[in-house]
């Protein structure tokens, strides 16, 4: 039976950055959780969409063309194939991220942290 | 291209209750907000999970055997064909909720509010 998940005790359980935790499941995707700071690389996915939701710090998700600076409560859906660099460049950034199950955080299994289950 | 979503502006934007709004859509799913105030009915969706992740206020989602009273920044997924009732009992609740797109709210098109696109 389901029971519910605590973001913010998920997040307390770690310290390491871009690398993301598995907090529940949803339609054969994966929630995660992630704490990052710096620049992360360019990359993209190429069979899923990926949304991000802040909880905590400043994100400024670069794309070619433009960057989106996210927030605290505010959320952006990347959609499948398209290049981007989320960077936490004003500290720390605390996040929410639905990838499809098995989905490589670099988007290369080569490079990636895997996403594990806690 | 993709642009960035506030989920408190949103949620700002209207008042009714138990009549969920599209604020993004993620790998053929619905992002939905909903503003809550009282008992929903009995139901279950047997196509998808169903993800609860809430904003404001205190929700009791009530299951055949159980209850999870759910706060701010707490989320559950209620798996596929579960059925479940989710209950504002002490105040509005402001929420988000991911449902595989077109999923009517009450598990029944005869029924159910059409989540609309803001």
């Amino acid at each position: 039976m389901p029971d519910k998940v605590s973001i913010a005790d998920k997040l307390g359980s770690f310290s390491d950055h871009w690398a993301p935790r598995i907090i529940a499941r949803y339609n054969g995707n994966e929630v995660r959780i992630a704490k990052v700071d710096g620049e992360f690389i360019w990359h993209q996915h190429d069979s899923t969409d990926e949304l991000f939701l802040i909880v905590e710090g400043e994100l400024d998700m670069e794309f070619r063309d433009r960057t989106v600076t996210l927030r605290p409560g505010e959320l952006i859906v990347v959609p499948k194939g398209t290049e981007h660099r989320p960077c936490a460049r004003r500290g720390e950034v605390a996040m929410m991220i639905i990838d499809l199950e098995g989905t490589p955080n670099t988007g290369d299994e080569l490079t990636a942290t895997k996403a594990v289950e806690i």
